[in-house]
């Protein structure tokens, strides 16, 4: 059979989640697919049959190009989760008949778990009902949280933009020379990769932040206090990372510890992030001045800082996910396997997607 | 008299500030002062002797090139008013004790509005008393909202920033298809310039905020509802660009109108900033997804995207007020003035410093 191919975006964005859209792209071209489709909105706009043929939006080289440095997903993505096949075998049933009427040979979804996830569940439905459909899917996450790769595609840019800034920060924070704590807020809320990011800071000639505070470790504000005081003593500036997920040994995060009377005037409660809630313990108990900040959306948008390794190998493993499909393996991820540290390098692999799907990987515990 | 050059940075730091520094030194060293001296902390620091040989600190071209493209204030800063010369003469009096201890002919200050101040009340003193010193300002400040110059260094940097990070975050509202409000907070209390400029992300091909509030127009969150309902009936994602100074019109910051009786459980008020109060408005009011972002201390510090033309302008106008204060000028502030818009040129000048002093440089209402 010499089929076509469907390739979709899912989860949250990243900077390079359109670079490996152009990978899957150009080789199911280069290796003669008679049609690209691009899903809208991930599977649940494909339930839609809400689609693209992908050639009358990438019409030559440069528009590859641009598509690989912009930001965000291009085809629009979704956060939906498949049934399992047994509790709603009818949403199966409609996407194998809407990929049978596009004559798709390769299915290629780009994300995070809950994509591989996606993958894993089509595979097996297509293995069972002896369709010829294969499904690959490509990492994505900027969170780095994704067992059977040594690291993810948009985490490094991400990682660089926090970098950055901290080490931008850190020089704004130590301009006056009064007491004052900062306290920024990094996206993750099971992994600390992108709060430990923070430390890269250091490689620029600064101390980097003073206190970073990682969601793998339960949260003790008491402790917290106690370690601002203490850097206090030292600086006038303390730079705080702490990740937006950061919860106490129960589970319950930060913001639901402290902030769950606020109410605004209206009586509706406020809803704070973990830097919010913890400036306002910081003006509350050592009565310095504080500030919180959090790196929001721009941390995985910030493709004006993308890292080029990250764009190249998220290109390379939309790549190697189409081949894989093409040449009729299913149930994998693209993946990549580090040989060596220094120099840096890698080779591209394939893993089963159960390795991936439903799995976090976190920062392991001696590295903390 | 062949005297000493004394330099100060004050107020907010900015991208650029540091490279009106290196152009300062600079002169100094090519017109053959023989010692060039930084206050730490600005004329607060001064008051206490705190200040550097610069040239310990300044050794190669290579220093005055990292120093160029290091943001925030190498010098540190302060928000020092310096009281009527009526009010307190002591502290002019010590002032220009230091001044004559270190022989300093030239006299330079790098700031916004309050800085300009400092340097007419020190040139009004120094005339009045026969003192020699002479005294030149710099213009710096992001908000763009000093008179007397064409525009400020720091704004073009900030602004580069504004407006990429506005293209990005566009790209990254549109990925899912569901209703979404988002409200970016731009700096500017009382100058909407920075908040004008997220209006340039129109140039990188997308539409741009859907809704620009300068601080320049009273607020009204009424309108401002019925603005984004109009919006949400066009678009999915409504991207909102707010000043953090908009008031209503009697002069009340947003926060102060609706989040006066906020308290959190421990009874103390919560302090929210413009886009904060905007959110929980649209989240009560409209009930759709909705988010804000504060652009904070990144859109002052983020030097790696800073403006080359920004920091070649600011190194030019530290060059000119040392050439002017060595020229036997004081009281006055290096300027830039428009010759041509297209292609773009500037010439160099420099302006009574009473035309900056305590002025404001709005956005016109016809621009509006």
């Amino acid at each position: 059979m010499k089929g076509n191919v469907i390739v979709g975006q899912s989860g949250g964005p990243t900077s390079a989640i359109n670079s490996s859209l152009a990978g899957v792209y150009r080789t199911a071209i280069d290796r003669g697919a008679p049609k690209v489709y691009g899903m809208l909105h991930g599977i649940q706009g494909l339930l839609d049959e809400k689609y693209v043929d992908l050639s009358e939006h990438i019409r030559n080289d440069l528009d590859v190009e641009l598509l690989k440095r912009t930001p965000a997903a291009y085809l629009g993505s979704c956060r939906y989760k498949l049934p399992e096949i047994h509790e709603d075998p009818e949403v199966y049933e409609k996407i194998f008949a809407i990929l049978e009427k596009l004559q798709i040979e390769s299915f290629i979804y780009i994300g995070g778990n809950d994509s591989m996830d996606t993958i894993k569940k089509l595979s097996d439905y297509a293995i069972v009902r002896g369709y010829e459909t294969k499904f690959i899917g490509v990492p994505k996450t900027i969170d780095n949280d994704l067992m059977g790769t040594d690291h993810c595609p948009g985490f490094g840019s991400a990682a660089k933009y926090i970098a950055t800034t901290f080490s931008e920060l850190e020089r704004d924070c130590h301009v006056y020379n009064v007491k004052a704590v900062t306290i920024v807020e990094v996206m993750g809320r099971n992994a600390g990769w992108l709060t430990a990011a923070s430390s890269l800071a250091r490689l620029n000639g600064g101390e980097g932040p003073a206190l970073i505070y990682l969601c793998e470790v339960p949260f003790d504000p008491e402790k917290f206090l106690q370690d601002v005081q203490e850097q206090l003593k030292i600086w006038d500036s303390v730079l705080v990372a702490v990740s937006e997920g950061v919860h106490d040994a129960q589970g319950r995060y930060l913001s639901e510890q402290t902030q769950s009377g606020a109410t605004d005037n209206f009586g509706h409660s406020y809803i704070a992030g973990a830097a919010g809630v913890l400036e306002q313990l910081v003006r509350d108990r050592i009565g310095c001045k504080v500030r919180s900040i959090e790196l929001n959306l721009m941390q995985r948008s910030a493709a004006h800082i993308a890292s080029a390794t990250d764009i190249r190998e998220s290109q390379m493993l939309g790549r190697k996910a189409c081949q894989c499909a093409l040449d009729g393996k299913s149930g994998r991820m693209a993946a990549i396997r580090r040989i060596s540290d220094e120099p840096y390098r890698i080779e591209l692999t394939d893993v089963p997607v159960s390795e991936s799907a439903n799995a976090e990987k976190t920062v392991p515990a001696e590295w903390i």
